[in-house]
């Protein structure tokens, strides 16, 4: 590995995020959504980046497109190195996409035959949830997780994934059959941007992934009176006043716990000018690097509802609509991104815990995972602004390799 | 005046308050809006409850039902006594229509010929703005504030006023010829329904009111930045928790400072689960018994704004969308509901200022008003639960025919 030829590897991801980001159905902005025409087309592109490098590729029943190099015999268990080609509405260039080219480049690395396993990249089609509003599709199918009602789901003109996935070519009553037998699996690892500011504030280009954050997302809902803006303040059961109160005590309470809290939903009824809101419901994401942390915090949060609603009289509903544990990265392929960072010349890297969702929770099920973080600027994702420098990219690319040859050298 | 006599017509207008509810637009509950099935068929009723006590009747260019008494001779200025029989959704029986049917009732209790002045009974066909989201359409078009463009407002079907008006048989072109000439009026009354409490705990009936609320209607922007859920607390401008504090400030200034707010309606965006908002938009409905008081009160919520917006990295846009003067009751007139208030045995009338607004607000600008509040149960209002007393109403009518009474002696 020279300095040369890192850089070029870099140059070439750089420009393939480019081009990628031009496949979008929004006029100005980049939204690429499952099992659209976008999601077809960067499809092909990506097998035909993975044939470059010598991959035997398809497309899985899920509309993963996916690609395969041979280990020192054909049909030995696979290393998946993968990470996701949709995107959010209004999304940048690099969330996902630069672990998919990241594991390409790493590919053309490798040699067929030269692997005591097999290595397969993953585009996964589905992880941002953005089109059915349930996340993850693509790798819930891969790790056997596929849930037939799925095909129900419809997106915001009412189409129904059933439908998507006929005009996609898909099988619709299918796509489970995009599950992995784990037999077949030696691990999983995943490059991917940190949407989040802590390796800039260290100084650092990549970071060694020690969990994905436990999550709970819960729908609360305070209901009082509605009743006319002329009704005195002793006489008020103001929902809103209460769930202001609560959103308030939320981001004390979280940030003082170090879980973090957003309240990104709210509505109120009747929502009129001149009367007091009767109700509002709004939502609540919590994350914590451990379930143990996250439910400690909503255990203080809820006696704090419970506090406000009592001293406004407002009655509290809380239901919880999505629950994840903590998915923590497996030790020896944990070991093996570190070797890989440590390769790339940081004798110590950074450890930090994933506070977004990854493709890894749900592969986690089936076999090891591990991630490895990629410094981007400000923090910010999931906006046109995401920015990756095109030095952290070619560290990026000698880390995952390196990371695979020292999962290699574990297995030989 | 006998008690028995008293009783009648109370019985009377609760029946009528009763058989009014029936003409309603909702299947589940009270909802009469402007140029209207309803509204037509209401003013026919209304109508014929004139004709029966003697009074010629029309119907205004601007669909307000109307009928008149002469008074000693024909032609002379007229007193009106007035309300509105237009409703919110989900209404009570009593706001606006007790004013209109206890009017009717006093009429009853005089003779063609007997007073200095004509009495007319008005009854507007829209107070509340329920249709059209404009209030007071009725009684402005009788003070010769009709704008022209109001034709050009629609309702959530989409249908213009122009074309709501042809559908009541008006001519949409005329409609500002409703406006009355001051010089042929002598002044306004209305009863109505307090819409609070401050009348049943103080053990009393029936009030004088000193003036209706000073107001005025914000649209208050909070634009922070829309980031990933992931984002650390250091680096996040979330604009909802800025509108949650500010939301409770408001409460706490404006209770501290005696002004009556409600924060009625609040919207976010993006509005998603794991986005942090990067915009939130609030109304602030905010009233008091001054312009001055209201304004101090203002100046006060404004600054801590501001406080809140700088402390979280926030813009703020206040745009006013409405403002109205504190509408003072002229003294005389005044008085004479106060004479009237004593002639039914309470020698010391509460007096209290109207946080909610009415049609005498809109008629202050032709001529004098003053009003007359009955109580309501638990000061619920704009809601199926609004409650009276028939004994109060008994006492309402009693009084209002007193104050036309004293009105009439200054006359002399």
């Amino acid at each position: 590995m020279t300095e040369l030829f890192d850089r070029r590897d870099a140059n070439v991801i750089m420009d393939r995020c480019d081009e990628l980001a031009a496949y979008t159905s929004l006029p100005d902005g980049i939204e690429r959504v499952y099992l659209s025409p976008e999601h077809a087309r960067v499809n092909a592109l990506a097998d035909g980046w993975m044939r470059e490098v010598g991959m035997d590729t398809w497309q899985d029943a899920a509309g993963n497109q996916c690609g395969r190099l041979e280990g020192r015999v054909p049909g030995l268990p696979a290393l998946l190195v993968a990470s996701h080609l949709d995107t959010v509405p209004g999304a940048g260039r690099y969330d996902g996409i630069l672990g998919v080219l990241s594991a390409i480049a790493v590919v053309g690395r490798l040699t067929a035959g030269e692997l005591p396993f097999a290595v397969e990249v993953v585009a996964f089609g589905d992880e941002e949830g953005t089109r059915f509003g349930t996340t993850l599709l693509g790798s819930r199918a891969l790790a056997g997780q596929w849930n037939p009602e799925w095909t129900e789901l419809t997106d915001h003109t009412g189409e129904t994934l059933w439908d998507a996935a006929i005009g996609f070519g898909l099988d619709p009553s299918r796509i489970a059959d995009a599950a992995r037998d784990p037999a077949t699996l030696v691990g999983y690892l995943e490059a991917h941007i940190e949407q989040g500011p802590r390796l800039e504030s260290a100084g650092r280009a990549l970071g060694v992934v020690t969990s994905i954050a436990a999550a709970r997302r819960l729908s609360i809902t305070l209901v009082g009176e509605a009743r006319h803006c002329a009704t005195p303040w002793e006489l008020r059961h103001d929902a809103l006043l209460g769930a202001s109160e609560a959103i308030v005590a939320i981001e004390r309470i979280a940030r003082a716990n170090g879980s973090p809290a957003t309240v990104g939903h709210i509505r109120v009824e009747p929502d009129a000018v001149n009367v007091i809101p009767g109700l509002a419901e709004f939502s609540l994401d919590l994350r914590d690097e451990s379930a143990e942390g996250r439910d400690a915090t909503w255990a203080l949060i809820l006696t704090d509802l419970e506090r406000i609603a009592d001293a406004r009289g407002l009655t509290l509903e809380v239901t919880e609509t999505h629950s994840a544990p903590a998915v923590h990265c497996a030790t020896e392929l944990r070991d093996d991104i570190r070797a890989g960072i440590i390769a790339t010349g940081d004798e110590h890297p950074l450890e930090l815990f994933s506070i977004a969702g990854h493709d890894a929770m749900a592969v986690a099920a089936i076999t090891d995972v591990a991630m490895l973080f990629v410094r981007c600027r400000g923090g910010i994702s999931h906006h046109a602004d995401e920015s990756v420098l095109v030095e952290d990219v070619a560290l990026a690319v000698d880390a995952l390799h390196a990371a695979v040859l020292a999962t290699a050298a574990r297995h030989s």
